[in-house]
């Protein structure tokens, strides 16, 4: 896993609680702020160039979405526009978050975490999102995301997403995030099966590998799903008037989704457990199989050199030597000595 | 385990909520609809071609049973015939859920997972109940199911089936579906038994591999119980109308039985987790028994080797060769270090 | 364990609830049907053949003790004489269940496990009690338990059991029941102390299997023992009429023992796992030490024999052998190789 | 350990609740009671001979103290002189209880273990202490315990505990109690620290049998910490008369403490589990070593002895052997065979 | 870890409560106070050679810094000065508490730890706070803390810390402490990385003896972060007037990171405890290998050594001797019977 386990907070320390300082390591090049603000009957899409003339339109719902959180001052204009308190633009920058929901009473500020399932490891990005009465801001450290269906379903008007509040809106963020989580579960699940396989047919240090790799990631999807369901609990069951008794059959429904991701994860932790102990027996029971076959090997060949080194020495008075038989006898001996040996090690069922 | 771990939940990402997506991989042929409904005095059986013909009949209880959710239309036309939420509908088709239950006022909507164990492991179908005030519907996967000794009871009038409410009808169902996990726990236990015993006689490769698989297969059936749990206990406490007093003393029995079996699943878990490690002292201890033997007749036969190899230099001038009872005298000093070694060896434990 | 892990509750699958038929092993010749009733001054004792004879005497306790549960129709006519839930006789029947009560209002129900500690195993036996307003049922599996001190005592009216309640009868029954717990307990230990001394001086593959019997035995105590726990303390709370304030004193008694039963099972597990992983470690070590052993023989025979095996050789001109001395002084070299290598293995420890 | 793990409860089975029987092992010669009996101004201290002649004196504090629990008439006697119900002098006799308190409205019993660090292992001592509303008793198994610094501050008047109640008194015993665990917690600590540096330089199975024992001891100190917290819990919460607030604070203390002893055993077993894993790891590294040694040397020489073996042949026609310069070619040719193998195995690491 | 385990405790038994005794090992010179006191406005800083001349100003905020707490008298003088109670002060020296917050009503105590990362482990202090109406206390085990930051804060008047109460800079100084782990956890984090690299290059005993480090480590800083995370949140809880509302947002915000050092913390130590298992594959994939090898070069010579002592047996009558060819076709047989055991080791993936 190439990202680093802990994120360099030492950067901050010192300074007063506020303050806006980008933690992570992704360079994004240039903070980029697209606006969608739509009504059941209208939608306007565009991009912004400078916060500051940030507006919300009355009647619309306006959903802000800013990739690249490392611009704190980009972050603070924001964060000024839609009087968000200086704790929240502070950990909008302090990319790692876990997952939490807080009430600031005008809005509601939420983070979770996306995965991004690379070759060399699983790359985790944060994303904040702050609902208000009537609009929604998502943050996300990198462009490139998970929403383009919710971005198509408000342009076209499929569903009911346009005729819903900004509540409806944060649902289907979320959700399509959880929903991510499946295709990441859904290619450990391969691995896995793969691996059990090879476990069976190959246990070389590379599955070792594999395995390792695949508990740390479960390990670190884990950290990140277990506060989520705490999140999406808090937004179900909380008496905020920001999100509408309708929304909330829905947000159950992402629910039972992160319940069935942490149910997987947990499985699959169980699992890659398992396959380390089947690993080390199958390696355990390869050694034994060698070194049964370096026994039956030496314990065949070192009597009957022995024989032979007997026969080799220069005694000037060895009787058996002169016997003109005497080869033939040795080979019998030796041969029977052998056999003998053979028989010994098919009933231990060495060979 | 040939059923995927994660089924393809991918295929729907992006959709609106409430689209009927089967996800499974079961290919049931035609979606089949059966219809029972009875009164104490009367009983009608019939199977259905076209779910829009639907008709609940006053006074009496109907049963329909669904083979097959991969058929997204009659899904929703059975939907629009019951008034159900589409996201029951959704969920239906959605097989991959775990256990639960949810109350949508007019009617209950439980899932629970049945278990088929094939010889190459074990594989878990979804049924959904949805139960109404006078009308049990249930979801299957596939055809071939647990319930013919319920449809037997409901024909020939035994028991109380055909006299007590949907509710009862809907108890027989859990009750028919939890009984068949102690079947499947049945033969788990019989094969920890065998296992067990071939675990002492012969550690084989084989009996590695049949752990894990057995292992593996707790887990997946743990995911499922400990759930069906909750949703036993929660239909057991509900003050919904849809399930009466009487029913509940019934649903506490198979509530009991929910709990035996997490038990059994719990402890052959912890059984299976033992049997490895036994397996592993087992194997170390083969390891350690192959190793003396080696080290034993190593022992015994390089000394001698090397005496052999002694005399059998061809110095000019090496005194022993021209003695009368030289080779005897070798002789006796390799019985000598033999017996010695083997005395030592004895006293040991090695041989 | 000769026992199985699972009865075959498949006998009973698709019957309506409420049909006793009995699942366990054990073949009780007849079933037998012992009565004592008593008042503070009197003691009536004798066998009853026919169970619908049965009849409470007013004025009295009547315990009723049933040795075999196998014959339906005895058990569905005692059921009749006390009108016991048809759910409760399935139960009585059904012999593996977890330990539970139930409280019918005009009666309760309770079920505890005995365990009978034989060599090849432990067996277990379900014991059902009824307690009602004036009498006590008991249910066993098989003649022969462990009540014969309660019956003396009630025979001779010492102690306070003749003066008391039904109640206080059904206390004596479970305290005779805990009590003989840590008989088994005593036993346990005592085996987990030999073999504590035998993982030291000899770490046989008996030991392993005595090991892996005790670990399966505390798994199997430890299942029946929790939900015990349960049980008790539901009788010590409860505010039924049928449990009087002054046996809850020695309920709490009772509890206490099983809370000590709990302890001990889950410290001896605790032990037995910490001894598979001596017993793990010690294989390794004899390994080692075995392995030493044979690295320091082929080390110093293997360069000797090669030395030897140098003068052997048939070249004509090998100037060495022309030495007088070159026997000696082979012999000396032979002899510093040897010692070194003594001296290298003594600084390794090896030896 | 030489302390048997489970104390001959058997020695009592059958008989009525309330008999007073000793199980422990300890044959602690005489009973002996000791009463102290202080007020702010004054001390007195004397032997007690026979507990029929106990009286309490008005106005004063008495601590009577009872080494020895084994003399049935005894404890039966200061039973009635303190009107104690019989199970409480049950249970001071029956010296295997875990930690506890009981309320019997007029007077608190309290159970709590003390322990000997013994070289052969831990020794665990029962207490009683019976608290009322101007008495303490403290019933001890053996003579020799923690509290002498307790007497002394009573005897100089140091401190508040001669202004103080009864409760304080009692607070004082637990301190004490509960201070003597530290000391045992620091010999733990002490050892485990040596362990580990042994563990590194000297991985022997002396080792592995300490960590063994220190496994159990956290094992048996853990079984008697945590119900010794709720204990302690009880009695800070409790509204008994018997516990004035001002106690209260002090007792809290005790609690911190006791929470402080659970931390430190749990954390040594975490410690000692890790150790026994370091160790498996060291015991692998060494057979690791050990065996790339007897390869290299196996490896160099079995093909220099083939060598050596090969020009040992006596056909007649072999043409090396013929060759005048065909001895030293031979060195030559084994030399570079060495030197190769010797060069390969630097690669690889293993010399 | 050249830390002691367990701080000696015993040094203080005995003694009544209350007794001010250090149980550290730090020697830190002299007990050093200073103090800042200051208002929105002004700042005073100075050093405070006798603690019996310390004074509150009024309408200012004091903090009392103490650097050493191995002179019972100051610290008693400073008791007296702020009329703390006894056990305060006695807590205060004793050095080894773990986390906790106490309200003695006009004061709160609060117990935290601190840590060091040397070269040779982790050292722990602990740092004590009275928070005041108008004053924190602040007491350290030696000089050097993470507190330059706030002092600069104070001294500057950026940030809103003058402006605030007591409670904001007693809230500063958890932060500061709680940011002072992060840096620890980045140093950990590091160190798992780069041994996981080594893990699969070099699995060395090095590298065992650093996983025992680093385990040993989280097992330590666990017993301290999860009772702060106790104590942040009762601080944040707690309806004592001392904690204004408005801190008690910035103390959610330290609840937040204590809750993330925990998580990291249990993550490390998942990832550890894996190591350990990947570390014992790696060396039994080695041992295999090594065996491998030998089993292969032993295979291969020890055949051909005994073809070769064969033919030089010295027996009268070998009619293989006397074949002009037969040397060649004793190699030809050798160069056979060598490359089937090549091919069939190649078949086994043995080379």
């Amino acid at each position: 896993m190439r990202e680093k386990l802990m994120k360099a907070r030492s950067k901050k320390s010192g300074l007063p609680p506020g303050t806006a300082v980008y933690i992570g390591e992704r360079k994004a090049g240039k903070t980029r702020v697209r606006m969608m603000s739509y009504s059941p009957g209208a939608v306007e899409e565009r991009e912004i160039a400078d916060p500051r003339g940030l507006k919300k339109e009355e009647g619309k719902i306006t959903w802000i979405n800013i990739d690249g959180v490392n611009d704190a001052p980009v972050l603070e204009r924001i964060g000024e526009a839609f009087s968000l308190h200086p704790l929240v633009i502070e950990d909008i920058a302090n990319t790692d978050q876990r997952p939490k929901v807080e009430d600031y009473g005008s809005y509601l500020y939420i983070v979770v975490r996306m995965f991004d399932h690379a070759p060399d490891g699983v790359y985790s990005e944060q994303m904040s999102i702050v609902l208000g009465r009537d609009f929604v801001l998502s943050f996300q450290e990198a462009e490139g995301d998970v929403f383009d269906a919710v971005r198509q379903r408000i342009r076209s008007g499929t569903g009911s997403l346009r005729k819903e509040g900004p509540d409806y809106l944060a649902y289907a963020l979320l959700d399509a995030v959880v929903d991510d989580y499946f295709s990441l579960l859904e290619t450990a699940g391969d691995e896995i099966e793969s691996m059990e396989e090879r476990l069976v047919s190959d246990p070389s240090p590379k599955v070792l590998r594999d395995i390792h790799h695949l508990k740390t990631e479960m390990i670190v999807l884990r950290k990140s799903v277990w506060p989520l369901r705490e999140v999406i609990s808090y937004l179900e069951k909380t008496d905020s008037k920001l999100i509408r008794p309708g929304t909330k059959t829905y947000l159950r429904d992402v629910y039972d989704h992160t319940i069935h991701v942490i149910d997987s994860v947990e499985t699959f932790r169980d699992m890659v457990s398992g396959m380390l102990d089947i690993y080390l027996s199958s390696v355990s029971n390869r050694l034994n199989e060698v070194m049964k076959f370096l026994t039956v090997i030496g314990t065949i060949f070192l009597p009957l050199t022995f024989i032979a080194g007997v026969y080799g020495m220069n005694f000037r008075y060895m009787p058996e030597l002169e016997q003109p038989l005497g080869y033939f006898a040795v080979w019998a001996v030796m041969i029977i000595v052998a056999a003998v040996m053979m028989f010994y090690f098919r009933g231990r069922k060495w060979i």
